[in-house]
């Protein structure tokens, strides 16, 4: 692999020379700042044979470098490995970040490149100030590894089907009438949407171009009159096509989103021309540098790259500042059509996620309004119908996970397992449910130190048999109809020492806490992850990663802006105010690197409890139904309070999931779900 | 009252007419954004007649307003009954702010006026921006309450004593020192300080020009060259004033420090004056609007008003914006002397803190580095000495506190005693012990009703017998040459119901939890206080104030930048990340309005826990030294842990305090904090 790459670096930098190009950033986003890609979007793991889900490439022409974080650096090494790339840990002492390696690395005059659809609007106009002390220029209309990359893959299109309302709780056009109210309160007349999952989850529709995430590869552009979705028409039977077109909304190409953009103006948006009136546009010195649409690029910028569409989807003309905009029919400011309202044409669009080339294309007096999608808080808040729905999924979960753990326990040392064909073998259970449609993620099951790994997921090639010994870490979950769930249990396989023992009570007690509990109105997670952590605190202890995260209703299984964490992290937007209606993970973990790993993991649902005097009571109802093992609990650890937590929650499990059980699973539920 | 207030309403008026002034705003603020204020400053209360310690006013031609918070609608209501002037109760559904009451009615091109000195620069800036789309023009270099308050207190000038080494733990040379270096680091010519308590710390000098708070009124700035103590040299006995200037430290009179912010430049920053050398300045352009020293007032303003230095501190020349600077020796930009960093002459101050007339006296060609003030940290975390001082002040204070329980429980209904007289004998205990300096803040002692009123704090009017029935709250503190106290005990004078008993145990749990926390270093008070919360929220109950503030060494008992609360209140700034040596108060309570209150407080210094793999683990040692009343605990609410922690605690308190007490108080201490 090493020679590959080597190769494939020595292309990109004979490109590089080429178009003047100093250093080129390839990220490991698609063009909408998806956290899985499709493998057409893979030009990172392409340019440096890096697999992991999270990295950035540097080229310049003397280094090459990958940015990754503790997760991955064992991994990055060994891929690594002979192509002359540098590993740079992110987040180890004195390791600068990408951004500051720029700064220092590049010289005085000399030339940033990368494709602006795969960086946001925001971070580009960071980077772009970060190096205007040097005068750095920047070219974002390229796509150089999409040059050299001659076997790529073609854009994903996976059929396109609709979710009924039955599913969804609430229609299409009902949703597009809530995002068309928020845009008048802002006084938006253009909507821009490019987030997958959004827009799913906006248009009730569902496809299959990430793996496990069933998101449907396009752009939204909506005003009061209309919705275009940019998007392969392939993808689309007539039946949904003709639903959508209902509803008002038109299909278009997928890349003619950056000539709709670059075309932004009255006429455009809104139809008609009429003579003597005036389209009222802002003046630049009038503009806060935040809401221009080109940010604060500066420096030297590529005027564009003539030519015709090419495969990698870009279009001619699409640059980061508006040197032109071949596309507009008006240039910039001119007079042809009136907006009804008085006011400058407006475009409302989140900078931190629309990619920096489309927010770019829009033209400079159109005035951009930088705000959080107003989809992310709908999407997040389920409905009452989506509740229930997905108590029903994760009833039928509960039972193939039950079942699963009823299989393993009492085969584990008499028939062969291994890792991946113990998840085969769930996969199955999950396939027995009705309207299971695959699974919300990469299923991890781990044993021994492989469970001390975050985000191990068996290969063949790491696969091991699961012997009658220690513990096994299962972090799985399935889309279904009714919504998509996410479960850990760590199930004892045979004999385990004290301090297993231990652990696994204290992170189980931290898990049941927080799920316990009840809080005022206006709390986030920062407010209470300290019951997920206390216990193991109190130990010394801790767990590197966050509590919880947002999960999507048979869409994305992590998803913003709910979460649970102790420390903000700015960019994970995963700190909002708990909302009724919000499904949240709960999965504190503990792990001993080369030795085991615990971990256990309910989905739960922010309810209303009491209002009184004080304000209105929140609490969560836990979703998952699988019983937690009890040959891993130590009893005396825990409090009074927090037994009787754990008794309850048995007692309804056994309730709900028995009788989808054979005798023999269900006599062995009762003994699993005893009280303690 | 009510006359006078309408007489004194109708002298503003007439001068508001005079100088073309249509609404005038009067805070509670004095020139240091101090929380508790002198005489001199209460301009607030002399126009309105309102006494509360927060709340603003704004006067109209044919309106007078006092915007003030929940804790005073009674007390404002009362207060205001006849003097016209209309109640805002600020947090109540539509009240408008101040801010948003100016901007609604004042009309275009009107005027509004305050004396700048009141406000912070960072406020006056938010202010001027709403109302500059009205184009209402501000006029700040003024005191129109001055003007009409004929028999104005005198500025307070206590006497200034130094605060010997072995109290503060750091010499006035090395925090200097310290502070020097930061500035190095921001690159800041010059520190303004105006904040009295940071100013006493960073001299190491005490005073009391504000009731309890042992601070010096002075302005302070700083080069690497020389301190300027702007103060009334009055209050300086010649020791001390000597001992100052051997550390470089020069005094100027008090008001001069806005004569010399107006003549900041290169000069009188560095002293020399070369032929032919440049001070290098930026131009206006260059400048971002909040480095700027004029921040964003627009509109008309004021050009100063003419006439030799009055009473009420004022000089000529002050103002909002620069139309002139008379005390600045040489024009803006002029070329005389050389700043020997090559930069522009640069000002490091707190926008948020120091006042905008003080601000804005500082040339337009100075650069204003807007950051938190370097002393403000430093102050917070106590050093080594700081703590082993701290410990012993609150043994002693532990020891007055406990004769005081001690005395109550058992004289109550035996000898005549009140709200009032208890607190003169709390008062009489604490000055018994060495080193006594005063009360930290206005004594709390209240019974039934009173203590659901939160900062109660009795008067003859108010004042009642203290009878053998229900509960007493006594929340007091002292300043010691130690440090500074702040408790809360509430005691049980006879019989008090179940339900009292309830949320006696309730909120002691909680407190208990807090100060029993081990949490990973990194956190801040936001993830710590569902545990002090945590056992009134599961009973849908709550308390309607922070948690925990901040306290000061023989300082402030109010202090940030640490705190404990659920929510972030920006203007509060008590969110920082829990730093070893900082001190908080612990004091959660449960209020009942008509009927009782409940609270608990202990001080808690934040330690350093073990350091593992995971990180630096941090704890609390509780500070406060006194018993809880077991007759208000009920042991079964309790989980044992906490019986463990207060058991343990008491064991400490009985160690620590009978040394110093007769063998009867002794004998009832014994019994006092036996185990439960």
């Amino acid at each position: 692999m090493g020679n590959i790459i080597r190769e494939r670096l020595a292309a990109l930098r004979a490109l590089m020379t080429e178009k003047g190009i100093d250093a080129y950033l390839v990220p490991t986003d698609d063009f909408h700042s998806s956290e899985y890609v499709g493998d057409y979007f893979k030009c990172r793991k392409y340019i440096i044979g890096f697999t992991g889900s999270a990295g950035t490439a540097v080229v310049m022409k003397d280094m090459a470098g990958l940015w990754t974080d503790g997760r991955y650096f064992i991994q990055a090494e060994q891929q690594l490995a002979g192509s002359t790339v540098t590993l740079f840990k992110m987040g180890e002492p004195d390791v600068p970040t990408v951004h500051e390696f720029l700064e220092k690395n590049l010289a005085e005059g000399q030339c940033l490149g990368f494709d602006g659809r795969t960086v946001g609007a925001k971070e580009a106009d960071e980077l772009a100030e970060k190096l205007s002390t040097k005068k750095v220029s920047i070219v974002c209309d390229v796509d150089l590894v999409g040059e050299i990359w001659t076997d790529r893959p073609a854009l994903s299109c996976q059929p396109v089907s609709e979710l009924d309302v039955k599913w969804a709780g609430k229609s299409r056009a009902d949703k597009l009438a809530d995002v068309r109210k928020v845009m008048k309160e802002k006084e938006a007349d253009v909507f821009l949407l490019t987030c997958l999952d959004d827009i799913a989850w906006l248009l009730n529709i569902r496809g299959g171009d990430i793996e496990c995430n069933p998101v449907v590869l396009s752009y939204l552009a909506m005003t009061q009159q209309e919705v275009l979705l940019f998007a392969n028409e392939k993808a689309f039977s007539d039946a949904v096509r003709k639903a959508l077109e209902a509803d008002g909304v038109t299909l278009r190409p997928y890349d003619d989103v950056y000539a709709y953009a670059a075309g932004l103006d009255c006429e455009s948006v809104f139809g008609k021309i009429k003579e003597g009136s005036i389209c009222e546009t802002e003046t630049g010195s009038k503009n806060k540098s935040d809401d221009t649409a080109a940010g604060n690029f500066s420096g030297k910028v590529s005027e564009g790259t003539e030519g015709s569409e090419d495969k990698t989807g870009r279009n001619p003309g699409d640059c980061c500042v508006h040197a032109k905009n071949p596309q507009s029919k008006y240039p910039a400011g001119s007079v042809k059509a009136e907006n009804p309202t008085g006011r400058s044409l407006s475009v409302l669009l989140c900078r931190k996620k629309v990619n920096s080339r489309l927010v770019s294309s829009i033209p400079k007096n159109v005035r951009v309004i930088d705000e959080e999608n107003p989809t992310l808080l709908p999407k997040a808040i389920k409905n009452p119908v989506e509740v229930e729905n997905e108590r029903i999924a994760h009833i039928k979960d509960g039972v193939a996970v039950t079942k699963f753990i009823y299989w393993l326990k009492k085969n584990v040392g008499k028939i062969p397992m291994t890792e991946l064909s113990a998840a085969d073998y769930l996969n199955s259970l999950r396939a027995q449910q009705e309207h299971f449609m695959g699974n919300s993620f990469e299923p991890i099951i781990s044993v021994g130190p492989h469970a001390a790994i975050n985000h191990y997921s068996a290969t063949p090639e790491t696969d091991v048999p699961i012997e009658p010994e220690g513990l096994l870490l299962a972090d799985t979950g399935g889309q279904y109809l009714e919504g998509t769930t996410d479960i850990t249990r760590t199930i004892v396989l045979g004999p385990v020492t004290e301090e297993q023992k231990k652990y696994f009570t204290a992170v189980l007690r931290g898990m049941l806490n927080l799920a316990g509990a009840k809080f005022l109105y206006g709390c986030c997670g920062l407010n209470l992850d300290y019951l997920a952590r206390g216990p193991l605190w109190e130990l010394g202890q801790n767990f590197n990663h966050g509590t919880g995260h947002g999960v999507g209703y048979y869409l994305n299984v992590h998803e913003g802006p709910n979460g649970f964490r102790w420390k903000i992290v700015p960019e994970r937007n995963d700190s909002a105010v708990l909302e009724e209606g919000m499904i949240t993970s709960d999965e504190p973990g503990y792990y001993v690197a080369g030795a085991y790993g615990i971990r256990h993991e309910n989905l739960i649902v922010c309810k209303k409890a009491e209002k009184t005097d004080f304000g209105q009571f929140m609490c969560f109802e836990t979703l998952t139904m699988v019983p937690f093992d009890l040959d891993g609990i130590v009893p005396e650890q825990m409090t009074g309070r927090e037994r009787e937590m754990l008794n309850a929650y048995h007692a309804q499990v056994y309730e709900k999931i028995s009788p989808y059980l054979e005798e023999d699973e269900r006599v062995w539920l009762r003994e699993a779900t005893k009280a303690i």
